[in-house]
């Protein structure tokens, strides 16, 4: 059988931390599936194709990653795609007790689950979507954050 | 080739909380070896020698699992054991930061080491070491927090 | 003079984790009143009056036990119920920075006011009313995590 | 050379421990500026006009201190006022995290940039800008946490 | 039936921030002992006897608390003492995680207790034991920090 | 007059993490004190004359910076040596909460000093010098991790 992981988010934007923790990961897991994680009430920054497809790109030499995009509880989804594992990188204190709480829900839903965690790299651990849409909105190049380049026009707002 | 995990601690004593956390890791990994570390610095409460045969009876129907005792860098013996990653369990945030130095040090020792880490289940959570150890030395019947009966008579002071 | 605490809270919805803290609470004061708090600007998911029902069902054999909902500044809200305490439960660390701030300023409303605290049960601690929420908009049976049983048709969006 | 440090912040509103952090940092600098910084998509509560006018009448006996308001990235804004240091205000460790990512950014977008943190003092470490817009928004007199004197009508909402 | 609590600690020395829990409790219940944990392995620096005295100075005018010294699980001893609540202070997310494990440790010892936690006057908060230890081994004077006079000759190094 | 900073720590050993902040500090600080705070009740590793002299090598076409080593408060050392400011690191959450306390400890000894803190470089901030002890210790080459080269026989043990 198979281990499949699926590691969820809302990645917008896929960073190289989120990179960084894919990479790492590939040595323990036969498939990961990065899951971009949508929901009709956040208004995202980047919109989901475009970072299905830059993902996408980012990995295309390895063909052990799959990108999708899904609105639901990510423990069902995990389920329904056949991974047994959910996967999460920990920047700080924060995102751990964060993580701890969504993580026994996640076991709730899906008994079997198990969430595997890896620390970010600490040379990666400051960079966070939210700071690279701030820098890219005020006009910065933000290439070196990225594990890909950016399309020319490509903000929804 | 095998995936082979080491779960290092001092385990003074090995606790339930442990023992979830190998149980659980044994889905992921081929193999994992218990590391038991010694200190000639550090005074033991419980005997390495006792607890190693009481960890290794907690597992007895389980050919995944051995138990070793060891003195050295814990990435250092887990290169020397064929480990490439080390298991750890995370319960709290100060729990957290402690091991995000070690992992990064680790990586340093023994560069294509990773570090994977399971959240403690919530109810398991309290139970450290020196508490038991604490309840032990007053008296208290403790076999609630252990994976398996303590000898009648055990601790070294 | 009788001993009452308020218990403040948005309870949307009220939890088990909730319940834990009131039950336990229940030996230390004469009453308390749980204090479902509105805000005009903040959108509900399950209306006051109902949630105001179910806690009050889920107390019912209990006379020790009342149930409010108010807009106002939670420390004046106290004083006209002439409760002296304030009840709170702290699930972790982000909980405990945010119930400091918010206690200094409750005795800067009115002086006399005192806040006790109860570590929630480990147990308990990973449910909060969010998740909760999350579970119930995707369909998930949530019955697990609350002291009483949602009514077939329940919420506002 | 001056030694100039930017002090940045919605300040909505300016609060003693702001004042406090700024009265402090000038033992330390040639010039401090306080940087409003405003944001179309933040609706504030106290207009920018009066808290920049406020907050010039608490220094107005002071020519090291000058007040601006900006929409931009802090570290642009710093670079083009001539100010290598950003100053900023430590109240607890949920502080620390986020103003860890963003200096690691700032020095990013303007690498000579130094981010310098004083402490909050103790006592004026629970007074959080939301918390004084909670107790002024329920008709509390909120002077007691700040600088200055409100005037008589002046919120936005 | 009496509400009794105990209030535990090694108070080498009491310090104002102890009082000030001890204060603010004693509206709670009926009676507060508070118990000085000793233990043969840690060496003290203010003699236990010496401490016992000066805290009841502090208290004197107050015939609703008493002040005792143990040697044992702060559990068993409270139930001994026919107390069935454990009054703790708060001061930061360091206690908070520390406090979390032994309350729950309390409750297996002696099922019925509840630990009722009240958070630290922020003015009180820096004060721990241990620097006014090093205040006063560097001759310091460190009344400020002291709810009565210390002796003299008091030290046992 | 000019702005003197101690930056004080036992320093066993001096890291490229003290050393980063020294160099970031200098910018500010007309002359930085590096104080080795020694302690007779403390053992140290690496012995003081030694780390005093490497310490100075690492700065050594540096006319700002002088090393010491004392025994004593360290706000008292600071205005004795002329020193307004103490120039700190923060590393992480549990850096802050310490040094939070120290801080406040400071300004009671010597009112008008004020503690300067600088957040760690993210990929030095890992080590610690406890770590780069256990790295020795075990005979791992740790001059990655000191901004100067170890003599050959050094450690005390």
């Amino acid at each position: 059988m198979k281990n499949i992981a699926l590691f969820p988010g809302s990645f917008d934007p896929f960073t190289k931390g989120h990179h960084d923790i894919v990479a790492r990961g590939l040595t323990l897991f036969d498939e990961i599936i990065i899951g971009i994680g949508t929901n009709i009430n956040k208004k995202r920054f980047f919109p989901v194709k475009v970072m299905e497809k830059l993902i996408k790109e980012s990995f295309e030499e390895n063909d052990q990653v799959r990108v999708i995009s899904y609105d639901g509880l990510t423990a069902q989804v995990a389920r329904e795609l056949g991974a047994r594992y959910i996967l999460r990188g920990l920047r700080n204190t924060t995102d751990f007790e964060y993580e701890n709480a969504i993580s026994q829900v996640n076991r709730y839903v899906y008994e079997e689950i198990e969430t595997i965690f890896l620390i970010t790299s600490p040379h990666l651990a400051p960079i966070s979507s939210s700071i690279v849409r701030d820098l890219y909105r005020y006009g910065q190049n933000v290439d070196e954050f990225l594990p890909y380049r950016l399309p020319a026009e490509l903000a929804t707002s």
